[in-house]
């Protein structure tokens, strides 16, 4: 078995998707969910994604050979906190969140002997839907995950955490920190904050009414990911506080000049930026994710 | 016959999708296309979306008695001048423009004696595609067409128009152009504004190849529009003005309360704003548009 016992420190989409595809591959023994909600948890056992479980993160890491913290990355301190003392001496650590640099620094002030052992990850999967309800075991197949070791990383830690994404199906690959971090402000963290923002002008503008009634057309799709989960997304836009303002600023500089163009009436301007715009776009390659 | 010989000035998306849908539905004769591209028009002819064409507009609205102006926004008042002194005392013209309160201040001042058989409209429908064959018969199935219908306007003339929208398997409603106007403002160009925004700030950051790569996933969704047709969405800005000053000026400030809670590390103020959009989101019903 590639995983005798699996600590899973929060069940929820992301965390319960993983047991979910670890036990379809029959890679994992035993998974100890952990969570602060026992009823969220005796679903998780009720469906099947874990088998037993503990409301002390210290309890559910006892024993683990690979802990994956799986909570909001504002949550994860706590979480290395209590499991720091009680994480067995061969245990493999890893995360999954949509933060790095910040993450790896707690993981470092806080884990002590273990950090060498703790592989700072990021599967690029999920849905705008949260709650171990919503979790599924086909959520990682063909999709991305990033792992961002640092100089201490061990490499056979590294090896492992590799080795159990590519049994969900997914491709993994390693980049530094802050790259990821850069990339994921433009690509993920930015539009999220923008959907939020859409929404919110929204349902402040008037008449609200007609308003929600004809945003069920193409804004409810621009609009989709508003729909996640309100917390985790606070984490993320502190925990990538940097990347964050500065995409938020190169983002406000193109609204600005397309502002500025639609004021003093600048066809020219405006074709010009949606044309470039769109052949970025078309440049894309769809994948899923 | 509902409609004897159907005139369309501009085949693409829109146009080619309601002589398809007309044509299926048997309500249409005979339908003349008129378009600047000789190709796309052998194309259409090609398709069976049209049967015939001419390149001059004055040409193919004579003897018609419907005629459906389907160009880009800012391309409607040349179209007007060359129709206006062809247009049939019977026949009806309508159009399909994204914004209604300066085309109707067009057709006002061009149209003359034919007026009050002006109805405008705009079918809430469309892709990110563009071009005849892009269109589809059932594109209108179940979506809304908005007449605007003016104090002046023929009562014969819209229920002709209604008639044929319905013919299409779309629901017709009526409102003031204005209402209209501000209401698309948010729920449609607002958005189309800043998926170009947004494809343009990732465009202009670092590092490119591996921001596009990355950008595969959730971004690809919610900048699917940025693919639209870069003159019909300037000509759109340009028309819309004001309501399009408006809400990028809302839209900004929501921008700039999420920036500057980032900036002060304020979870609070975020995960307010995050939850409050998040539950406005989840309350807009889903439907096709």
């Amino acid at each position: 078995m590639q995983i005798e016992r699996l600590a899973i420190i929060g069940v929820g989409l992301i965390g319960g998707s993983l047991a979910r595809a670890l036990k379809r591959a029959q890679a994992v023994g035993e998974v100890v969910g952990c969570g602060r909600n026992a009823t969220e948890l005796e679903k998780a056992i009720a469906l099947g994604v874990i088998d037993h479980y503990s409301a002390e993160p210290a309890d559910a890491v006892t024993g683990a050979d690979m802990i994956v913290v799986a909570t909001p990355v504002g949550a994860m301190r706590a979480v290395f906190e209590r499991i720091a003392p009680r994480i067995a001496s061969t245990a493999v650590i890893t995360d999954v969140g949509s933060v790095k640099g910040s993450v790896i620094e707690v993981a470092r002030a806080v884990l002590d002997a273990s950090f060498p052992r703790f592989v700072p990850g990021h599967p690029i999967a999920g849905t705008e839907r949260s709650g171990v309800s919503a979790s599924f075991a086909e959520l990682y197949v063909n999709h991305r995950v990033i792992l961002t070791p640092e100089p201490e990383t061990d490499a056979a830690a590294q090896a492992r955490v590799r080795a159990m994404w590519e049994a969900t199906g997914a491709t993994v690959e390693e980049m530094p920190a802050a790259e990821h971090d850069e990339i994921l402000a433009y690509t993920s963290h930015l539009p999220h904050m923008l959907a939020y923002a859409l929404v919110d002008c929204l349902a402040r503008a008037e008449p609200a009414d007609a308003l929600l009634r004809f945003a069920a057309g193409g804004f409810h799709d621009i609009t989709r990911v508003a729909s996640s989960h309100p917390v985790m997304w606070r984490d993320i836009a502190l925990a990538n506080r940097e990347a964050m303002l500065k995409s938020l600023r190169l983002f406000n500089d193109s609204v600005a000049q397309i502002t500025a163009a639609v004021e003093r009436g600048d066809g020219e301007a405006l074709a010009a930026l949606f044309r470039r715009a769109k052949q970025t776009r078309d440049g894309i390659p769809r994948q899923p994710d």
